[in-house]
């Protein structure tokens, strides 16, 4: 540690007294433990309660050139909350207040700490929700900072689409308002999006006013069995080319379908399986059902059984969203390592078989699961984090993965983020002038790299 | 002219030869023509045709610090086209090739010039179509630096919404990507964002992929005339709240339907009336079109009668098309200034009822119309630009309209964009501190200020 951080350190620890901590353990928790990238502790935590403590926060890091790492709930998945150059987390968890609801406008003010199931949960009586969900029960901040989305994301879009405005403190501890609560504007550049995705390195997000929906009057949904994963995507590119508007629509790769059976107990076919899902009106969804059900059909799918019965639908989601832990099951002593594509939907089925092979061919065992209305598809890498060889074939996966996406006008990642994992592939990506002009942005708002250092680029 | 512009024209002649124009009409025609805003030309005119024109332009304006004023159709409405710095204009109204179709992914890659009926008349045999609408018929370019929407934002989204990415010209004449083709992203900056609505102030667009939608099965749609202009905005609000997915609900005040009337040699009621469309399957759009009567009846409106008849719909928006003629009917020796101003919706009747009212006070003829699903509104103005004092009314009745949505939790502009005739209200709607960071951007990636300067803000 140099002296400057030391002398930091210290400035936090007078200044905010027992709120801010330095004990190993507090650090290791606040720092990556989502895969196999290594845990990189900040030097101190702080538990922000409020605005003010947030400024001040970035006033003390500013004046001793210090990191500071913005930690929501810790489920990011590239290494965005690892302090690689050392620094203070800011904890957000506590500023987790619902400000202000306009139902009316279909708006909503959170502070950043506010999960998403919170979220839904203090809303449940107003008829609204927000529709955004990656999976984890993740912060808003966090979302908006990796520019999350999910199984709805097909249907309500992503971070991107649904937010209004943000409060961020810049580096300089100003606080800035980036947009009017009007759902459009021209009103100079969009701030709002250049900070949505930009994982903590331009600001830090102190509120934010998001986009909620009517709860569809007629919630309705099904799972579908199909041959082949080629059928399945197929099916999913023609839903998707008519316009059908689903909600969700999931594939779960045979290796996904039987370990959800193990693990929820279900006896679903072990094949190629999509989750669907429509909301709109009863005369609304039975028409999508019907014509899904059509092109599934005609891709070879067995009879597509939809149903708009509230528990059936919550015994099937749960499937889903257990997903992750019945990856694990399939292999106790590993973690899942899940790593993300997205492609154009016409290379859909291309990407997932040649993924498919290519995981087949290595010897991984790796699940696929997808929100593949968007293109955008997981693989759950299960390996064994102590063992340097496994590691090695993984990383080496991830490589082709990346590569394939971008070779067929996809992206390295749909929702997860560039962090630390995916540095090397975002040139490959989009060019090594593209990411300088990010480069120049970030230098121009943070000169001293103290906001969220290490991750996206290196400077 | 500075000798380091006269050096830089004389370059430019050199090098372009015919392409390149000082004519005094080309270059006032290629400056801002729409409003009072004073013309101000550029000093020479540059007809690219294609990028490498393109790029070696920037570098040629870089070398001799010179400004660049990129220029679509000129549809433009706050002096975006103006030179107040003198330079050269970027006319990209042939670089208007239509790229790539990628029907099977919904999206279409398009020079810069491409208008958007022109894009549509591409389009007419493969069953998609390109949503937005702005009146105009702009350019492809134009829209994207304006952040455009239109009337069938409400549904389709704005420019923000439909662009995948942009290839852009920094000004260093440095070609870049924003972004892949996949549908959603979560790899670093969202630079495509950054450039739209950045009004050609960061970098030239030389190359854009928009979204495409399937025609609809069914278009479907009608008038409606109310009591009142509050009533009719109240049946949006109540609208919107409940989820209709209207393609399109467009209020016309009293005076602009008796405009139209006469204009179009109609026979509305001469009462406040909205104008609606529904897209879908036959089914959909009779269950919207239905839920939408209901509302309107409860707000006292008359029967609502909707058809989906196609010469009956074309004739019904060809009077909304042609407002902005009917408008100048009203007073044949003026020219429409228009302006916007867009509120959250809950406040949409509010800020309409005193805007008309202030419009009564100040003794303007000011018709309104407004694409109200989004709490966006437009008002002409009919002034005698050869008259300062009623310039000196309008600035006054405009900066009152710009402080009223704000204060309302709206912004000064919905669609038009900043240009150099709304700088004076965008620190007032977003404070002081977000403007700089603005500029901070703006001077990272335009050190020298040759990038369309003197628009948005001052440096």
């Amino acid at each position: 540690m140099t002296a400057r951080h030391a002398a930091a350190l210290q400035a936090f620890a007078d200044h905010f007294g027992k709120d801010f901590s330095t004990n190993l353990t507090t650090r290791q928790q606040h720092a990556h433990t989502q895969t196999w990238l290594t845990n990189q502790p900040a030097d101190g935590v702080l538990l922000a309660h409020n605005k003010q403590m947030l400024i001040d926060a970035v006033k003390l890091a500013a004046n001793y050139q210090c990191p500071i790492i913005p930690f929501g709930i810790g489920s990011s998945l590239e290494g965005h909350v690892n302090a690689p150059l050392g620094g203070v987390c800011i904890d957000l968890s506590t500023m987790n207040q619902v400000l202000e609801i306009h139902a009316e406008d279909l708006a909503v003010t959170v502070q950043p700490g506010v999960t998403r199931e919170a979220l839904n949960q203090t809303l449940r009586h107003t008829g609204l929700f927000f529709p955004i969900d990656p999976g984890a029960n993740a912060t808003l901040g966090g979302m908006t900072s990796t520019r999350a989305s999910g199984t709805n994301a097909v249907r309500y879009g992503t971070m991107k689409d649904v937010i209004l405005n943000l409060e961020v403190i810049t580096a300089t501890g100003e606080v800035i308002k980036t947009a009017s609560r009007a759902k459009k504007s021209a009103a100079g550049y969009d701030l709002t999006r250049l900070f949505i995705g930009a994982e903590g390195t331009l600001g830090l997000i102190s509120e934010l006013t998001v986009k909620v929906f009517g709860r569809p009057e007629v919630v309705a949904g099904g799972v579908c069995a199909f041959p082949s994963v080629n059928a399945a995507c197929l099916a999913v590119i023609q839903t998707i080319q008519y316009g059908i508007p689903v909600a969700r629509i999931e594939l779960l790769d045979e290796l996904q379908v039987k370990a959800c059976n193990n693990y929820s107990k279900l006896t679903m076919p072990e094949q190629p399986t999509l989750f669907v899902e429509f909301h709109g009106s009863a005369l609304g969804v039975a028409e999508q059902a019907d014509t899904f059900a059509e092109i599934a059909k005609e891709h070879g799918a067995d009879t597509f059984n939809w149903s708009s019965d509230e528990s059936q639908l919550s015994q099937l989601w749960k499937a889903r969203h257990q997903a992750y832990f019945a990856v694990q099951s399939l292999r106790p002593d590993c973690k899942p390592c899940a790593t993300d594509a997205c492609v154009p939907i016409s290379r859909l089925a291309d990407c997932v078989a040649e993924t498919r092979a290519d995981i087949e061919a290595t010897g991984l065992i790796a699940p696929i699961v997808g929100h593949v209305g968007d293109g955008n598809f997981h693989v759950s890498l299960l390996i064994d984090v102590n063992n340097p060889h496994e590691i090695e074939k993984a990383e080496s996966f991830m490589a082709r993965l990346s590569e394939r996406a971008i070779k067929m006008g996809g992206t390295c990642t749909g929702e997860h983020g560039i962090g630390q994992g995916k540095q090397k592939y975002l040139s490959a990506e989009l060019g090594e002038n593209t990411v300088e002009v990010m480069r120049l942005i970030k230098r121009a708002l943070d000169p001293h790299n103290i906001m969220n250092p290490g991750k996206i680029f290196s400077l």
